[in-house]
């Protein structure tokens, strides 16, 4: 069950359109459910919909794609929303051929199955520094798409043109908060921390080459940030700054 | 002028108590004012206060007690509360001088200078791992504070006895924002980020020693974090994680 | 030798089984051996099966399918177990092509030739927390089942949703030793060990991307853990944990 | 309540010596007491005792003299043996203060109380490579001495004069366990492990100076060692290599 | 003979005003001095004057006062300017008591003997980030001053505040080349190189904490830097800078 | 518009060879234009041109050969000159399909459309140390080329055998800058800035192996060299060695 | 010419064997000579066959064959033996077309070309310590061998079985000078030097995973090493040990 | 006894000076006594200078004076020449209450007790880059004069300057080693083996600021020299260097 579902059977339950008998069965039949789906090869976290109010995302890297179906499966079956990150198209493949109604988002890598959710009222945008760190921008626009956001895109406003980052100030003082990505030195969430008064998560990307070390530079970039309301994650991690972007927009 | 200073002039023109001559000349006046003041040696950013609602935060790192006292009393004398973070004491005693209003927090290093600001109506939760990590902790909470958010302090519930943290799940559960401050492997923040469903901004502290690299291990650690909703900022930057705590509480 | 033929023979005496002309005989043809083989590219080390209880075990990488293939066949050929790690499908075939009898265990990448050994009395519990870190655990627990050890798979218990591995307690304590396998932020062996009073193995892995830089973000956080009872083999080495934890659990 | 204290009831009450209400009265009242006793700045984990038979122990390390002895007072009060590491003679006399009976040994820099445990039947022998790596040795040769271990220190046995360390081999074979301490190019862990058939906890020191990197270099030498059973601890460790070698001893 | 001197003396020959005889004498005196001046400890390149147009600079750093003041009597003796960098204020004293008109720049940490030198027409504008960034800039700027250049310092124009820097888009237009400090992120370089149409000299200091790792963060980002017309000295080299863009502006 | 049609048309106004009027208009038209020019995936920024004098380069790195080519069109259409670097055979392709007169540069992997730019009067000198160089050598002497400047290559004058570069003195000692390209050690451009005075652009490459760290050895030596008049660009980065070049020669 | 025919010419003049004349002709032509030959793409440093008694070694990384080719092409035609490192097979047939006497050390990726040089009497060992760290070894022994050298190798010989190098004693002990190869944790280096009273080169191998970090380790454990007369050349560096080796046997 | 007195007796023997019973009673009393000395916290290594030619060498750092002073006795005690380096002035006045012939070299930080020793016939050169780099200098230069060899010093020669160093031709080509002392970029390494055909022991030195990183970038420049006949010691190893020279010298 959902935090969704049980909040609707006790509002049900209190407007005397669901008997008592009948929501206490369904929270029984719920709680008796393990917490966990055990595949062998993986314990499948049905608690964390509970937990979270999103269940298990699937981080495609690493597994194969008979493993990453057989995981999908089970997350689906449950009437939750789907999402696999770093998927291959094989992957990707292998999860259609068990669950039609997937997409594909080629760009940023990642398999969607989208259900409805309790929407945020605020706006997350999501600013991009150069055309190379598109991949990681759109993963983490979907993410927060999925996880039941507006999102607005603001991409290639990189520090070396500043006007540009300049000329998307409304858009910018209008969101609750902002996913900034960037590679290379990854100066773009101080500018931007710097324009608004919201939270900035920053992502540094692997975008660059030398000294950038694989989005080291970048991160090290945001993290030494002299503006204020800055936290970053992983490099590379747009789903993790979507995820951060939404549980903050739901707040 | 402050946005709450602004708003008021706003509500007073509407009401009709504030003439619109008067407020005019009021906006006038304080649009003239030079966003910065410049004292050769700093732009005091007098702007920020409109920009971000709150006034420059100064880092005491690196400044003599005499820049940052001149700083000091620029900032208090437009009215805005003072927040001065990796304050010695001679930098307090020399603030003081000038403002007998300030306190100092020793075991945070922080100057202060508390004036009336909205309050959020959330909670923010700063929780520790170690004794040890008990000045950045403090850090994070006396900036929350003083930014106008309540704030609930968990101290020492390290993941070696598991058991500490769990039994502060209703604590945490009830946060709107949650602060998380380890040293060592910095583990706390993945434990904590699966329990609830709130953001967490987890912050790394040098405690530790030999592989510990002066905080690089937690560092590390968090910004590798398996648990969704985690952002991180940089090494005992508590200040950044209370200022980040407070935007998103205030979102 | 073995050190069991040793004590057989030695047994066989005291016993009257085998005469003291006989035992002299065959002590000191085995002394005569020379203590390793020398094939030119490798100097095979005989000795170890005395000095070790284990005979030499081949490290695949960086060998190839004919040297392991004629390291092996003399190996096998002192009627001692045998084991290949990191070893790639044509190395198998190599093997296999001169010993019949060898198995091949894909996710693991270990060739293995079983032949009975003295067990110990004691569990050992290979624990990993994610999918993805199952190569590494399995590696881990191929080489303490061949080693003479029962062994107890608990995999996909992270950190993340700490009641997964809150669940396996009792499993856990009923150890002698466990062996804990993981990437990312590699925050389990912690957990694991606060729970518990046996000794913990930590092995961390490649698993992760961008600042995990191949499994230095995990072995740093395993080597500053909170808890007491850990140690750190390298990263992705399974074999070396299970061979710690099977000397632990012979001990 | 010990695990010892536990297990005495018990047989008691077999035994027909403790009346069964008195034993559950006396073991409700262990029950009733807090897993950890909250001191503000820190929470005293006395579950400890009962999961790990030792109670937590205290890292000098960033603690003020008046905290560790706050925290000391607490511990040794539940009859429990005591342990502070990293301790500063300041921080001794605090302790000392409170607690007369604490001796405090200058070399490992550690205070001690000391009290009954049970002690387990094999030997730890503690080696190290140099003089200057004295303090991290004895750290670990006092842990393990007072968690019920018989100690054998082998000492300045480097590897760039082998003999040495083959002078002591009889030693090293007749230990359980053995703990090798080293700084520098670190190989004595891979030396020993090749001579014996025993778990070697490896322990690297910040004994060197330039390329040795504060014992980054010995470190990375024992993670990479290419004998069998050695397993690592963090730079200068001492007291985690000694807890280690104490579980493996007992277990 | 400085290459002022050795023009001012063609030229004297060609207008008729000394001597062919007398020039001959002077210059084959000039060829005749040693190209360094063997002080045992050192060898002063006196010869650098004329390859570079300015005598050797002193790097206090490593050097004792007497080895300062014995190095600079012989480069003031050749009539030459003198600059020695990094240079407590023992130093200072070392070398006034044997040179009189020396000056101390204690910010810089500079000892500076003034001599005419033919001044560039352009304009060199020293920008910083922020307040601690100052004993770099100043050595940069008190460098190409001494060097024989305009100097225009715009101090304090960090990328927090983008207005700050936008509002100084006229004077930074107007320099014929920049030298950027700062220190933390390193964001500023990247801003101003997008804003002109000159070279930016960057030069990142050890200014910040934790994950600024001593500079490293702000070096990466302007190695990394996004914008055209950007090149780095090193962490904290003031005068490395200054030189540089003393080069420029000359050439 | 580019700063030269600027300037033509004004010289034609003051000539009385353009009217007022039309002037006027076509100064209107420029301005309507927007500074950049919005893709989707990119915002072209045409503004560059004005503001720095060259158009946006394109960094192929991370980059389709669809987006390159259709970034490039857009280029090319406003007139200016074009330069893709780090470009595939397969980039060049999908360009040349729509821009007929490009150029391939296979060894400096650049595409390239020339058009008519003001020329420098100075002389860039690009030297490279070894034959491993040439490819970012090259990057730089074609980006310095194609940006209006006269170039002389001096390759593979290593520090290795120094008579190479000192018999190149002449040649060095004639241009307004220099460009040092080097691998491995780096130490190239120390000795070349120790022999002229002229600015010099060091260059680091990843060639090497080993402790080259992909060109961090280079990077380092460059950055810490002793020579006056040395400031670095990335690993690699002939483009922004070549572009800080011309900048330099242009002032 | 090389320093051989030199002193053969010296030495007929002196015996009455050539005619002054005709001596003065053959210096001054050989004299006349370039120091080094310009192929545009490279600079072939003849002059080196005169400094270093052996002609310009080329590095096969990074080239192309056709370049590897043409070099060696010069080399060979100046009577000069050739050695080509790091060279693939496709280099080999490049250089193998136009110089039919050159082979191909397939293990070691050498190609060669003997020519007769003066032998040194002394002999150098070349030991490892595994099989994978063969390529190596066999690059230093192959580079000694062509360098006038006799070489005896000892394989296999790792620290984990320490009575292997033991069993070497005396062939060590023969050596003017050792070289010893090792990956891991490179620990065999200070064994031998403890050992023996000659020189030894250590070189590390990229031999090992994980904290390896592609040879770091041994690197670092070598430079640290406790024993004395152990110096360290580059990661993989097998020609630069066997060069520095012939240079120490020829002293 | 050292090597020179079992040849002195074995010459007697032969020559009939020494009775062939004496020679035995001699030789059997030096075999009898330990091959180390046990003090409890060192093991003095009487034995290396039978192996080695030259007895312990006590590094200073991390003893206490009193350490220092207990083991400088034992080896002075045997009439072998004493070294200590890295040796505070405490420390000297340590050993000097013991020893009085001893000697303190404050420059280079070392106790010096000289004894005859054989000579070597080749003279070691001492190159140093800078004069920061003396300390360390004069640590190599006093380890070989010791050590039985000439050497001559060549100080402050760094590269910025090449015709400082290129002025010492003949010198440094009549050395038969030449150590190499250099900090900040480590250049000169590269040079003087490019000048020479004699084996070069490079050092590096923590000579430096910034992106020296304590003598990394000087580390890394040596170790990736481009020319041959080049090995390196630690950062700031003078008396490896010194050793490994006269190792070279003596072969």
């Amino acid at each position: 069950m959902t935090p969704g579902e049980i909040r609707a059977l006790i509002e049900g339950v209190r407007a005397g359109a669901v008997a008592a008998d009948e929501a206490e069965r369904t929270l029984l039949g719920a709680l008796r459910q393990q917490p966990f789906e055990d595949l062998g090869f993986a314990k499948v976290d049905h608690h964390r919909a509970i937990r979270q109010g999103f269940p298990e995302v699937i981080l495609g890297l690493g597994k194969t794609p008979a493993q990453i179906a057989e995981i999908a499966v089970r997350i689906a079956g449950r009437e939750a929303p789907l999402l696999v990150t770093r998927a291959s198209r094989e992957a990707f493949d292998a999860v259609q051929a068990r669950l039609a109604d997937v997409e594909y988002h080629e760009l940023a890598r990642a398999i969607v199955l989208r259900r409805p959710l309790p929407r945020a009222s605020g706006t997350i945008v999501v600013a991009s520094a150069g055309t190379s760190d598109l991949p990681v921008a759109e993963e983490a626009a979907i993410t927060a798409d999925l996880m039941g956001n507006d999102v607005t895109r603001v991409y290639d406003v990189g520090v070396a043109g500043i006007h540009r980052v300049l000329a998307q100030r409304a858009t910018l003082e209008a969101a609750r908060v902002i996913v900034v990505v960037a590679g290379m030195e990854g100066a773009l969430p101080s500018v931007v921390a710097g324009m608004v008064n919201v939270p900035v998560i920053a992502v540094p990307t692997s975008v660059g080459y030398g000294a950038s070390f694989g989005g080291i530079a970048a991160l090290l970039g945001m993290l030494n940030s002299c503006a204020n309301g800055v936290a970053v994650v992983n490099i590379d991690n747009g789903f993790g700054a979507g995820c951060m972007a939404s549980l903050i927009n739901h707040a």
